[in-house]
């Protein structure tokens, strides 16, 4: 059966509404996200561990659990990052077990957003789409215009005007035409809703995001593979929109329901925000219904600052049944556990890597996650563009004459060195 | 046979003479440097093609040609990066078949680096050093940094103190004691090697060095395995100490020594320098017998600015036995092949990574590479550490309010937008 019988349409998440694989993410009945649905039973006898593993170590190993009709043609080699066992950060936050699943060198452009863009620009290739583009805090931006580049593809790429230079540069480096938007990412999105309307283009996160979602499973596909097929007890998650973390868990609940994984998932799934833009983790700690938008995020992780999450509601609705919990940290324990992260384990992860390394620690103190029980975290992009966050707090390094004498001094601290 | 009969010793690569795997790097008698040297017919029984398919992706699939003695234990993920089939590239520069090995996103700190980081602080907990350390001009000081970081092992990571700043700081985030020199990288190197005798130190480019350069094998055997067990015609390699470009060459001729490719490699090996820092290139063109040391190294791409090469001397002779060529570029060369990259393949890469493609270019226009045969570039690390040499070059995003109407009017071009 070819695959593209395995992906069978979309599905209302609110009405359950039925929808034909077409550019379109809401219900026309009651506004509700679409999502792909599959016909797990025809999948079931085409997978299996040896054939997994015997394909190339990217996320398209598990093509058919991904909601293309045809082979990959944008992003071939996306994913197969690293799944880390933390045993330095573990020994320094003071628990047994814990994992680092490394999306900071996920290819072509340093996080987990290459996964999303390669399943959105192969589908709005198959779609006939010749111009793409996307709503972005950053890391989208990156993914979207070196993919596009590299599939010839023309993209717009929006993103708010106080984003960090290195994203901007690492987006129109790749010759994207780049508009900053004066206002917050929510302003930015719903522009993006309209232009991608009227000038019908595939906007990865919009008319394409059912599609786009999907790719994130992969980093559950991966984790779950990397430790023997089996899933974690627990995985904390960075959440912007709030797809990623219910992307993961419904990863697991597909290895489950396909047969690669015997026992059903028990994972008990964390959302990390920073204070300055919490309207999902609020939402699980208040115990409201729904989140409240922020309407000003205000935080130095600008990827993960959404006021008005698209998913917050979903997010929000599945932590608390999976028996996990939710918090935000201010940006002083962003940049703290950013340096932890780099000195115990070598992984320079941007700022939502600081926020979940943080946030971990955080219900690890609160005994809301256990010390002794398997821990994976989840870093989905790059500290090299955020520089400018940790640079006030890392040490100047030395400056010295090319001289022995010059540095035996300030190597037994007999002259203080000028520093760089 | 355990893998550490296979590395039996050291061996002067100008006389000849046979030392113990010992942290040295120079013969005694004559200067000459030291290379590592393998049993190749005690390996030959141990590796096949289906041996090395079934072990994970990274660079220890191919560990018994590699240095250390027992498993590694620094960057055992290090490796395994992409080798793009790079049709977009092809068609904008006129060639029909081209390759990109992609090391801008290797494990962890995004260059070519980190392998030979790998096996040589692999190698200094083997020879039991605590602390380590390395002279760089900076993808060098990132990769020690990181896997110092995570090993546990104090570094001490010397640069000339011009170095870009991104640079800078994905060193000491990692907490490794950073010196910046007032001096060339040549001086840089001269103040380390005492440095180095005089603490003990494992200073892995000095007197780890030559199981340090070992582990740049890796990408070649990387290259040759993903091309389905053969050899490209043609590479085209960045040069800096000149060691590199060396062992892609020796990486093809062990895989034929062990019988895991059956024809011995015929390809042209070519060198890239910037025309700023060019004593290889300029060796090879001149048909000088010695390279002569470049004094005051002046070029946007301060990763190949070592104005006296170690491996000078070697790098040129093998260019011309194999065949090959050397050429050498401006800085608008750089930027202008920087951008190509980026706009055809979505591979954002260092300024080594355009002063790579733009002697491909240069060779291709002058005739010595055909047109018509298979080339394989390399790059070698990523543009995001680089960003302020084409930061200028790149179009200055749009800036517009979170309006459809002001979109309609800059896409239009009836109006002309503001700038970010």
């Amino acid at each position: 059966m070819p695959a593209s019988k395995f992906a069978t349409g979309l599905q209302c998440k609110v009405c359950g509404k039925l929808y034909p694989k077409s550019p379109i993410n809401f219900c026309t009945d009651d506004f509700g996200p679409l999502e792909v649905v599959y016909d797990y039973a025809a999948i079931r006898p085409h997978v299996s561990r040896a054939i997994i593993e015997s394909r190339p170590r990217n996320m398209w190993r598990y093509r058919e659990l991904l909601p293309i009709d045809g082979a990959p043609t944008v992003g071939p080699q996306v994913g197969g990052t690293p799944l880390i066992r933390a045993d330095r950060l573990a020994e320094a936050i003071g628990v047994d077990r814990l994992w680092i699943k490394n999306d900071a060198v996920n290819f072509p452009t340093l996080s987990f957003k290459d996964r999303v863009v390669s399943v959105a620009l192969s589908k709005a290739r198959e779609f006939g789409f010749k111009t793409v583009g996307c709503a972005s805090t950053g890391n989208l931006a990156n993914s979207v215009a070196a993919n596009a580049a590299q599939a010839g593809l023309e993209a717009y790429v929006f993103v708010p005007s106080d984003l960090e230079k290195a994203k901007i540069l690492g987006t129109s480096v790749f010759g994207a035409k780049v508009v900053g938007v004066t206002g917050t990412y929510d302003e930015v999105n719903r522009l993006c809703t309209q232009v991608a309307f009227k000038y019908n283009w595939g906007f990865v996160n919009i008319n394409l995001r059912p599609f786009y979602a999907e790719g994130s499973k992969s980093m559950g596909f991966e984790i779950a593979e990397d430790l023997g097929w089996r899933f974690p007890k627990h995985v904390v998650c960075p959440m912007a929109g709030g797809s990623l973390i219910g992307k993961i868990h419904k990863s697991f609940e597909e290895l489950y329901k396909v047969g690669l994984v015997a026992e059903a998932p028990q994972t008990k799934m964390y959302g990390a925000q920073a204070a300055g833009c919490n309207p999902i983790t609020d939402c699980v700690k208040a115990n409201r219904d729904r989140h409240k938008p922020v309407r000003k995020p205000n935080t130095i992780c600008k990827s993960l600052a959404i006021g008005d999450p698209a998913d917050g509601y979903f997010s929000a609705q599945l932590i608390k049944n999976s028996g996990g919990w939710a918090e935000d940290v201010t940006d002083d324990e962003i940049v703290e556990n950013m340096l932890l992260l780099a000195r115990t384990e070598g992984v320079f992860a941007e700022t939502a890597g600081g926020v979940t390394l943080a946030v971990t620690r955080k219900l690890i103190e609160q005994g809301r996650i256990p010390r002794n029980e398997e821990i994976v975290i989840c870093v989905t992009g790059n500290g090299l563009k955020t520089q400018d966050c940790v640079a006030e707090a890392v040490d100047r390094p030395a400056l010295i004459k090319p001289a022995l004498d010059a540095f035996d001094a300030i190597y037994a601290g007999t002259r203080e060195p000028a520093l760089v």
